[in-house]
């Protein structure tokens, strides 16, 4: 019982292996991933905060260190079972919410309690801060589904999940997003314009979709 | 559409990994298991022939061969989720054959709907060939799990799954399961005998509870 | 000594990777191959029932499993030795059958050994099990040849092997070789298509060879 | 030109691999380090602030989030070098201080550069957050050294850097580091009581140096 | 057709792993050993040279540097089949020298065809070098399966080609033998005192056997 | 003490991988990369000998087999820090020798040390065999970046070290570097047609540069 059980537990988000059973060229696990987030999330904040925007700098890394811890509890469930159904969603959700409270109650020291439960929330909620994360979360996403798509994968999956984060991103409204697709995203379709996929054109229908 | 999709969806599975998280000295893709899966049966349904008892091998090839094909939508989510609350179980469940009827529906030609219904349905029913499949797919439960005991894994998640895998080919009343028990488990216990966890205590505490 | 052994051992060929040397985009365990024969034959045999043809389910179940236990102490022997010359092609054979023979004498408790020797046999034979079980070995190489061909992989020994398992299958007597060539490599070459190898066209040429 | 480069760039360590050529039953990319580091950090800060100590997240976010990114360019050089001679220590951190600032001028937009340059200068300094990020830093030695010696690898590396990081960890001066060796440490001692190793007398020894 | 279809064919060597199948906590490739054996023999020709024994470097070059190019061609085909019949070894043998043959022919120019054949020649003559490539091969067996042992690794299969590599190194007269026994295995044998196996008795049974 | 600490050594090579960070379809340890040095090497010797040059065997077998051996203290360190200043690179090497030298005098028994030292040392200087080092070294850069380009991998550091590779080639004087010039490099060349990549451009701008 200590903060050390929630530590060690750490290495097990190295051996989850984002979009199982798909054949990738590249493979990241969730610790990565996590870690690529929190770098997205920060320049994110950092743009913000040139417009004049009050960013909560502990809040924002709380919630961006900590949101995918609860996949130790039930892995990278595939996509197409993310969005089955809304009602499976909402009751994945809950598991997950209610193993991650046990995990604290039973681990964590009672002095910290608090301090956990905040930090493993759900963190993609409406204030800047939970926006922040929702765009630096698909962005991984893009970055990923591109590096496939850049190297010729054809799987069906990776054009979606693209041309999905992309929509996503797109209507979130922060002042992020658009120097994402004003001076972000145009470099990276430049890059991938040597794949057999016309990555332009998927970015482009998505965009104004 | 077409049988195609499914032959093809197959490799899939040899890029799930089972038990994802966790320290393992030894990786197993869900293929790799369906197989061993579908060797111990074979065994265990000769032995039940051996005893004069009636083993329908079509059944039974189909509901092996296939038994773990959901894993490609839901992953191998993990076992904590699996047992939280049996509404989620049951939910999932549910999920995971919906999908399935759904991936029927869409890319498996009319006239072999059937077969691929009956033969992707949950094969671990009250049936000879049903019951045979349970006790081979805890088998390598025990397997798995063992090799890890064995080489001084002291994750506590092998424990539990090698214990529980016992308990429950224990309760299934067939006579390969007392083969089993008699003529196969020691033989694996013994090897054990090197082993820093004291495998031969916990084989006796879960064969006695 | 007892089945214990044979259970084992059927890790090690989740070790052995087919087409060893050969720079692959995707390696397939024996294990995973055997699985996915299994797969197929199961399919293979459903519709040479739909056209009135008996299938020994027991046989094919035997046969179709076990097909590469040999495997275990010969590995992967590379294709260009094993038709080097029929002479080594038979001792190589002999040798195998010799050890897997050896195998069930030293390990297999004598109850069992009839059963393991019947089925650790060679089941190509000209039985229709044996037909299909040849066809399901081959068509899994036009599946693995096919997504290196598919991605790229322009080694040779790829198109040599998708080109020699297309005019293996065509040239055997089955229903189900009828419907694998009208309804599912069709399937299989349009995906193709994107690929710089002109898979469309090897294809072409070994089916009217 | 542009941030794109430095986002792309992230992913180059998720393939740098730690303590490159030493035999390790568990691997670890730079990307999970650094990860790991982030969320050790935010609890060490948090265990701060409880003790009344004003942490400057928008800081600590920055210098722990990055703190490794000049290894993209220099790999994780092994630490006999690092240690070899006070004179090629200075050099190589001006030299990756160099490369960095070369990097940062040519790749990342004019209104962004000062804050790249906060973000990528070594943060290891005197202040609060410095003086967490290096605990949290030798924390990671400590668990990933730990892992090994705990599943019996007798690697001498790994007993030097354990033993190091805690003399490290030991002779700074905050709230944390006395929880950490008072609450975190004996929980993870008690855990490797089984390994072939005397990680309890290596502990006693470092603390007691 | 040319020196260049050889200079690539190396790179396949590296993706032939030795002991296919066994579990084992360390893969090595064919190539690594093959330079390791390189190095040994380098070694071991000094010794030879101290003690006034002429070394004719060129040809141990030839011979070290090429010995398991053959591997290319037929794998590392498991110790058991190269053993089970001396009328299948020496079959084996000449199948290899036949596709090596047939390799030189199709794909050597003509001016180097006899070079090509003296350095793919089997080189395990009686001469000084052939006996130094001979200990230098049955070392890297002993390092290898040393390196299981020492780990815990239970399968027989190291233990056996530990006993057997010691064996045949001390039946081969040599200074650089007489070294290795009183100077190398030595050191060798104290690392191993924590392993769980007695590597100290299998020791001393092969030598003394 | 003693050369069982060099063999064993040998095997971290096996554990570096070469051009590390980068993205790669195709991972080269520094044990594969040396024993295709020391291959090659030997057959440029014997076509410099065909012209009737001497060649010292002994010396070239020393030099080549052991040319990155210091890398089991430094590690593959990254090609922009060994270029970025002749200052940094110069002290690097001194570095590297330092090591070296201080693990001779360390774990050599004294009678060996000098032919270490030999052995050891950097090879490439102006003599033949250091110049035959010298391209041998640079045609594994030449066959790992081409073998990167032709599946397509647009990474543009295998780019530059294609080109640097062939430029250095170039400029060294030996009967070796025409015949590579003229009948091994056409055969690589014309292999890559198919890439995305113009590779027969690149190979010729960087020949007439």
């Amino acid at each position: 019982m200590g903060i050390h059980t929630y530590f060690q537990s750490l290495n097990d988000l190295e051996r989850i292996i984002r979009t199982p059973g798909k054949f990738k060229f590249e493979e990241h696990s969730v610790s990565a991933h996590s870690w690529k987030v929190v770098q997205y999330a920060k320049t994110l904040a950092d743009i913000e905060e040139k417009h004049g925007v009050t960013v909560d700098w502990k809040k924002l890394y709380e919630i961006t260190s900590s949101h995918d811890y609860g996949e130790i509890f039930i892995g990278d469930i595939k996509t197409p079972v993310k969005h089955h159904s809304l009602e499976l969603r909402a009751m994945l959700q809950q598991v997950e919410e209610g193993i991650v409270a046990h995990f604290i109650d039973e681990h964590i020291p009672e002095e910290f309690q608090a301090i956990f439960r905040r930090q493993l929330r759900e963190g993609k909620d409406e204030s800047v801060e939970g926006r922040i994360l929702e765009v630096a979360d698909k962005m991984d996403q893009v970055y990923e589904a591109f590096a496939e798509m850049a190297r010729g994968n054809t799987e069906k999956e990776f054009t979606v999940m693209y041309r999905n984060a992309l929509i996503q991103i797109k209507s979130i409204k922060l002042h992020c997003v658009d120097y994402f697709l004003q001076h972000i995203l145009p470099d990276l379709v430049r890059e991938g314009s040597r794949s057999p996929i016309d990555i332009a054109q998927i970015t482009n229908e998505a965009l104004s979709s």
